[in-house]
């Protein structure tokens, strides 16, 4: 059994305050603490059950406090439904430096508030190797627990930052590409797209906001022949990098 | 208030035992709600916020039982976190024919159980005015309220099946191409693909099932740069779609 203090401060990382507070978060679910561990992220504590610890103890850094629960204990710790494996408290990753350079693509988020979509759109941006994601203010936490679990692992290797979004666009090199999904815009199908600048997605509901908007180089079209009027932004995310990145990779 | 008749047959359909018992199914959220009445699907019972109702007055065919509700109650009815529009209760439509027919193509989905991401595979297959979608018996169930939500208003326009997948796509004709994911695969930037046969995409942690595997006529594989080991199913789902269909839209 944890201590009331360490419960505490676990369910305190629920929520976004505290993990800035505490500049910690949690990681939940036997392959994301697996991720955490052979990354380069600080492992404050780990918790699991017999079982799995017995399993993974050959992947735990020295010097990590590591405490067994049953898996009862655990789920109640957790935000998953059920947690039979283990959670941990991670160190919140510094920042890096968010310079776009030519050569690399960006995704930007505008307003993303499903923290099951930020964490698919982290994922992808891992898949396509992009050089990160940029969040606007008002998107969902990337650090959310929510939001760890959907990147699938990708949290690790992602570089994410939070910043006010039209003002960073604005701040930007007159000459860098922002391109940004449009119902009205270019159809990709016809374009040759390097991947170079930045790539925003906007909220399902609202697309992109006025002043993200108005900051747009390009504007991008998906081709559809159906009645659907729109399509969940991380598979419009992907149909637009696999269009940019169709001829650089193979 | 509703009666307790009602709010017991409302709250049984959140089951999908019951959704089979009485062939009815629940439609929350007004985007959804509006899309169902201006469909060909049968509208059993409407339940709404007096604002909400006013609202969609002219769109509520003649003969549909209406009734009023506070918020309060109509969250408590509904499986959604908070519902301040309405609800309806629907017939489940008739399963029509399910013949594969040259020139179209149909999505299969094996073991996808996520009940969102089959309600945004739905919503693609929609965008691509595909034939329908297949689900094998152990998806999500096509019917239930999270998958209906995600299907975005799809779910009035997209023709679904439940099959033992293995057993359908055995018996195929001989000659209707079976397409699956496969990290092995041939990369799809290098094929010039049709919209013709069935697609399948598996369950994200395990891929597809061997018996389904054994049913593919081409593998496919979408290139990645990065570090990633896959994609969210939706995801790889819209990459390949859009690469069957970027030689016949536009």
């Amino acid at each position: 059994m944890v201590s009331k203090a360490v419960a505490k401060y676990v369910h305190a990382l629920h929520l976004k305050k505290y993990r800035l507070r505490h500049e910690a978060f949690l990681v939940e679910g036997g392959k994301s603490v697996r991720e955490l561990l052979s990354s380069g992220i600080l492992t404050e504590r780990l918790i699991g059950t017999p079982e799995f610890l017995e399993k993974i103890r050959a992947e735990v850094p020295a010097g990590v406090p590591v405490e067994v629960v049953s898996e009862e204990e655990l789920t109640r710790l957790s935000t998953l439904s059920t947690n039979n494996t283990a959670l941990a408290v991670a160190r919140l990753p510094p920042e890096k430096p968010l310079q776009p350079a030519p050569g690399q693509l960006l995704l930007a988020l505008d307003e993303v508030r499903d923290p099951g979509n930020v964490g698919t759109l982290i994922r992808l941006a891992d898949w396509y190797g992009l050089a990160g994601v940029v969040c606007s203010d008002t998107c969902a936490d990337p650090w959310a627990p929510k939001t760890v679990v959907a990147t699938m692992g990708s949290f690790t290797r992602v570089p994410v930052w939070q910043r006010n979004l039209p003002e960073w666009l604005g701040g930007l090199p007159q000459e860098l590409p922002v391109y940004g999904a449009d119902l009205h815009g270019d159809n990709v199908h016809r374009l040759t797209l390097r991947p170079t600048g930045v790539l925003v997605m906007g909220s399902e509901s609202h697309g992109l906001t006025p002043p993200v908007e108005a900051c747009l180089t390009q504007r991008l079209h998906i081709p559809g022949r159906g009645q659907a009027e729109s399509l969940n932004v991380a598979v419009s995310a992907a149909i637009l990098l696999d269009n940019f990145y169709r001829h650089e990779v193979g």
